[in-house]
C-alpha cells in the first residue's frame, strides 16, 4: 500500500485541466502499488487512475512504459491506456513529480489465484508477448543476470543474519546460473513482475493488466518462468502442479514453447527466484526508518528457488510428469 | 492510510450478494481513515464505501453510528447513507469482522483549509447538531472530561519523554480543567472529530461529512472547539483569526451561540485540545512493533493548548477583537 506524496486541491485542479477529461468529483488515495503514488481519480467524465512517479522509478523509462501499455491496449490487451493531455502528451508534472492519467480498468486480482486464474494468466502472458513484438522502444532489462552479482554484494555482508547459510548459498547459485545463464532464447517485451497483485479478473475472464514498471527485453520464457514463482506455489511454499500445468497450458495455447525454452524453463525459474530473494533482501537489510511499507520475506524467494533446483525441466512443472500435456513448437 | 484486513473474492462476493446492489467490477483499498479499513466497492450499480470495522471500534456502538449517519442523511446533510441489505440491517459480518456498505459521497478533503472553507464548515457543523436534536439512539462521549485522568495515568510515567516538563504541564491543566468543567451547557449529537480529512468539498459547496465513528452526545460547543483547533491553525500552529472568525460566523448564521458557550469557548477549546494532546500522547508511547500508521504529533495539541490558555472569551477567536462578529442567541 501507498501513497508517498500529497497533491494540493491547487496543484491537481491545474494539473488535471490540462487534460479534456472534465472536472474533477473525486480523488482518493488507493493501496495499490508500492513504487508510484496511486490515486483513484474521478472527474465528471469518467474514472482514472492518476500516477505519481516516485523516487525508485527513472523518469527517463516513463516514455517506455506509457509507450508499451498504449501500444498494448491498441492492440486489445486489457490494460490502462495512457491519457493523452490536450498538447498531445501522456506524461506530465505534478507536485514535483513525473505524473500520468490512466483509464481505470474494472477487475480485481485474486488474492488466492486458483489453477483456473493461472490458466487466464498464462493465456493473457502468451498474447501480451506476441503483442509486444512490434514494440519499437527497447529498454534492457535493469535486473536481468548481470545484475545479481553487483545487487548481493551489496548485501552479501549481512545476509547470514536472515538465515545462517544464507550467503553461501547464495555465491554457489551465483556462480552456477552465471556459468550456465542462456544467450539466444526467443526475447521481447517481458512484464517482469506479473505478480497476482498486477492482473484483475471479473467474473469468469482475466479483465486486464496493470503496473507494467518493470518490463523490459529479455527472454520470453524468463517471465513464464517469474509467473510460475508468483502464481503457482501455495501458502506453505509447495509447488501446485495443477496450477503449474494450467499457466504452462495457458501459455502454450497462445504461444507454443521451444524444446529450448522448455528444457531451460527451470534455470529461468531458478534465476527469476534469485533476482527476487535479492531485491527482496536487500530491502530487508535496508528498511528506511520510518517506512510505511513493510519489507517482503526474502526467504520465501530461497524456498522457491531450492524447489527449481530439484526440477530437471518443464515437465517438472505439470501434473502429467513425464507426459507433455502442454503445445510445444515445432 | 490503512487498510488492515484481507477480504478474499469468495467472501467479499458472498457478502456483496446479501444487498441489491449488483455484481462486484472493483474492489479496492484506499487510504482515508486510520481506524478501519476502507474499500471503495464497484458494483455493476454503482460506487460504494465498504468499511470493515477493526479492533478499536465498539461493535456495541455500531447501531450508533450507522443509524446516525442515516438519520442525518435523510434530513439533508451531506454524509454517506448506510445501504441496508435484503434482510432490512445495516449491518453485517465480513472476514470476521463487522462490516457495512455505505453510499459513495463526492468531493475532496481540503488538504490546506482556507477561511472559506471554515466558513462553510461551521455552517454544516451547525446543521449537523440541529438535524440530530431528534436522534433516538444515545451514546455518552468515551473521550469526555471524566475519561481524561484514566489516560493520562496510562502515559503519565513517560510524558517527559517526548517534552521536558510536559508531564507537570499536563497535570496542572488537568486540574484546572477537571475544577471548572461546565455542567449545563446545550448538549446533543456531536461528531467529536470533524478534522479536514472528514470533509469534503466539490467546487464552492461543502459536499459532506464522513467518519463518524467518534460521534457521541456532549456541550454541541466542544465540537465547535474541536473545529477550532483541527482548523484554525497554520502549521506553524499560529492561530488564524480570520479563519476563527469564518467558522464561527458560519456556524452561528445556521446556530446561534448562547452567552454561555461563548464565554465557556476557550475552556471548551483548552479541553478538546487536552482531549487530542492526551491520545495521540498514548499513541505515540505505544506504537505497536510492526505498525504501518505513523503516531501523530502529540507536541502539536500541547502548543494549540497554550495559545487557548490566553484566549479570554469567544472574541478571542475573531479577526474583529472587541466587536462581535457572530450572532448570538438572544
Amino acid at each position: 500500500m501507498a501513497v508517498y506524496t500529497e497533491v494540493s486541491d491547487e496543484e491537481l485542479e491545474a494539473f488535471v485541466a490540462g487534460y479534456d477529461i472534465g472536472t474533477v468529483s473525486s480523488f482518493k488515495g488507493i493501496a495499490e502499488g508500492v513504487e508510484n503514488s496511486n490515486y483513484l481519480l474521478r472527474t465528471s467524465r469518467g474514472q482514472y487512475i492518476l500516477t505519481l512517479y516516485e523516487k525508485r522509478v527513472n523518469p527517463d523509462d516513463l516514455p517506455f512504459f506509457l509507450g508499451l501499455m498504449e501500444h498494448l491496449a491498441e492492440r486489445g490487451l486489457g490494460c490502462p491506456l495512457p491519457v493523452h493531455d490536450r498538447a498531445g502528451g501522456a506524461l506530465g508534472t505534478l507536485a514535483g513529480r513525473p505524473a500520468a492519467i490512466v483509464t481505470f480498468l474494472d477487475g480485481m486480482s485474486a488474492r488466492r489465484p486458483t489453477a483456473r486464474h493461472c490458466g487466464l494468466l498464462g493465456e493473457a502472458l502468451a498474447r501480451l508477448h506476441l503483442a509486444g513484438a512490434d514494440f519499437g522502444i527497447r529498454r534492457p532489462n535493469a535486473l536481468s543476470m548481470p545484475s545479481w552479482r553487483p545487487l548481493w554484494e551489496r548485501s552479501r555482508a549481512r545476509a547470514d543474519e536472515v538465515a545462517p547459510g544464507l550467503g553461501a548459498d547464495i555465491e554457489t547459485e551465483l556462480d552456477y546460473l552465471e556459468a550456465r545463464w542462456p544467450k539466444d532464447l526467443p526475447a521481447g517485451v517481458i512484464h517482469a513482475d506479473l505478480f497476482p497483485d498486477n492482473v484483475f479478473f471479473l467474473g469468469d475472464r482475466l479483465s486486464g493488466l496493470i503496473d507494467f514498471y518493470f518490463a523490459c527485453d529479455d527472454f520470453l520464457a524468463y517471465d513464464v518462468a517469474i509467473c510460475l514463482n508468483s502464481w503457482c506455489f501455495e501458502q506453505d511454499l509447495s509447488f501446485n502442479l495443477s496450477k503449474g500445468q494450467a499457466l504452462l497450458d495457458g501459455y502454450t495455447r497462445v504461444r507454443p514453447l521451444s524444446e529450448g525454452e522448455l528444457a531451460l524453463l527451470p534455470m529461468l525459474a531458478r534465476g527469476s527466484a534469485l533476482r527476487f530473494l535479492l531485491t527482496r533482501l536487500y530491502d530487508w537489510l535496508n528498511v528506511p526508518p520510518g517506512a510505511l511499507v513493510k519489507p517482503k520475506d526474502p526467504l520465501e524467494y530461497h524456498r522457491k528457488l531450492r524447489f527449481h533446483r530439484s526440477v530437471p525441466d518443464a515437465t517438472g512443472y505439470v501434473f502429467a510428469l513425464g507426459g507433455r500435456a502442454f503445445e510445444v513448437s515445432p
